[in-house]
């Protein structure tokens, strides 16, 4: 977390604070916890969250202060520390929370100064990030080697249970997709198991940090035709993480790929990637019409899929890449076709 | 959930649908489900989820129209049913959203009418709070009758896993505190437990439904003081639930619980209850300046708290009520103190 460039930027830009609500993206990725009403004032002498007194948190590192009469302590605390002109992160504010805004301060969008801070990960970040990747790993394997799953909740079911037992929780809602519902990139988890491609997407949330990993297995014994399709896809994957580097335009990126699939490309229909920190999606994007580079100290997913609604086959495979001063792939479950006996 | 309704209130306010995003309290009280970017329309002549080609929903009852180009597809969707004029949720509208809005409908808020929908339950909807309740109460029994947990965050990832077992999950981020820290009504679980008062406020997620509950139990032997402030609450507690009924001014039930509490009422820091649903917290709010009724097939929580810095004493005791033909509490775990050995 990067209070002193958050400084800088206040003075640069002649801000009082910076200012967020509770749920916020950049509220997490300065403090984590959940306190509802809560705000947070970043300003040049010092960090403050002005919670509602039914909270009293102590290790967050700001200087907490308990409102009794919501506010008549909100207008003292703003008058006390001269917060008159805030930034503030408009992508994520709701209607109501920017009325607020407006009644109280001058305000003005520092969304993208906050967006470009968090991109580039610290070395705290990026270890919060790998071992987020390991315990992604590690539940990938044992899915695999005991294979005992009979529904794609099943799974689901299993993937949350471990995450727990190993401290830590799902960074989204999994995908598991199986045979013809591989075909739907975001398929809602609910069927019986049966022969064919399994796609697990699913992340780690470790200490607000969040990994992102697709792994795509087969039930039962492929066709010749289906390891071509997912060595492709594999190819495709690996190249691409070759290519990326630090100064790279995201979008050449994703044009890379298209380029790599060839005929195939209207099967690919989403994204090559997108960064991942507090948030699930971040910058950059890996995308079509993408302004985003590259950054040094970023981290994103690598996730060329392939869906073809005729032949069902549906695949998707996805790393975790850090640009640092090494590329570094921080998942690192096996990419070989695993096959599983269906039960 | 009640579509009927909807169509009603679309003819008398001259409305062509209403619009909802996905993550809005009322698109999940719609359908379940989490869809990125997703837009609902209720519309006069049928249901609609409008969504991105990546997901392709099967049981939601809803239409699903996937767009290729968005901007384009969604004008073409929107002349061809014919939607000008649109009721809106604003309370839960980010501000992108009301900017997007603006430019393709004419719009009015429709939050209260979604809000008083929301409130009075359906047969379905009580049966999924019903069951929430049972699968809570089942935890908390498993919790009690053997306990061997050693931190506050033990219990907390033992609640977790026990919701995922049962095919269900926590409504939100449990409220777990010991001794001292039971005294801050929002704490963050982290300690060693020890001797004293262990807080418990949980709830279950199940189909989409949320229920709410709070036990403390005692962690070793409570001496005669600490008995009879919990008989307080507890007596207080009970009183509420008898006095509450349909037609009922939600705030008149709060003021009653402070005149119960006399003196202490200066340590009962928080709201009676609220309404639980979708939403963890629903209309009726049964708070100081409350304008809320207690509605008929309403289900709201009753919640009375003691909070003693000084004494390090802190208490809360919750059920869910329904208020349907008869007054039912959903939750029906013991509310005798129930005393814990430490280990």
């Amino acid at each position: 977390m990067r209070l002193s460039e958050v400084k800088n930027h206040l003075q640069a830009k002649k801000l009082d604070a910076i200012v967020l609500f509770n749920k916020d993206s950049n509220f997490k990725y300065f403090v984590q916890g959940d306190y509802e009403h809560g705000i947070m004032f970043l300003t040049k002498k010092g960090n403050y969250l002005f919670l509602s007194p039914l909270y009293a948190p102590r290790f967050t590192g700001f200087r907490v202060v308990q409102w009794k009469e919501f506010t008549k302590d909100f207008k003292a605390f703003i008058r006390k520390h001269r917060v008159k002109r805030v930034g503030v992160d408009n992508p994520e504010l709701l209607v109501r929370q920017k009325n607020f805004l407006r009644k109280h301060f001058r305000t003005r969008d520092v969304s993208r100064f906050l967006e470009n801070l968090r991109e580039s990960k610290t070395q705290e970040e990026v270890a919060r990030i790998r071992r987020a990747c390991r315990l992604g790993d590690s539940i990938f394997k044992k899915i695999i080697t005991s294979f005992k799953f009979k529904t794609e909740t099943d799974i689901v079911k299993f993937m949350k249970i471990e995450a727990l037992k190993s401290g830590a929780e799902l960074s989204f809602e999994p995908v598991v997709a199986n045979a013809s519902n591989a075909v739907v990139a975001h398929h809602e988890p609910n069927s019986r198991l049966k022969k064919g491609f399994l796609i697990l997407d699913f992340g780690i949330k470790y200490k607000g940090y969040l990994s992102d990993m697709t792994r795509t297995i087969y039930i039962g014994k492929p066709s010749k035709k289906e390891v071509e399709a997912y060595e492709k896809v594999r190819g495709i994957q690996e190249k691409c993480i070759e290519k990326a580097g630090v100064g790279m335009g995201a979008e050449k990126l994703y044009d890379y790929s298209l380029k790599l699939f060839g005929k195939d490309k209207k099967y690919f229909v989403h994204g090559l990637g997108h960064g991942i920190g507090v948030r699930i999606h971040e910058k950059p994007s890996l995308a079509a019409k993408s302004r985003d580079r590259l950054a040094k100290g970023s981290v994103f997913t690598i996730e060329p899929g392939y869906y073809n609604p005729r032949t069902r086959i549906g695949i998707r495979i996805e790393d975790d890449v850090y640009l640092g001063n090494k590329k570094e792939v921080l998942t690192k479950s096996t990419k070989s076709l695993v096959c599983v006996k269906p039960r």
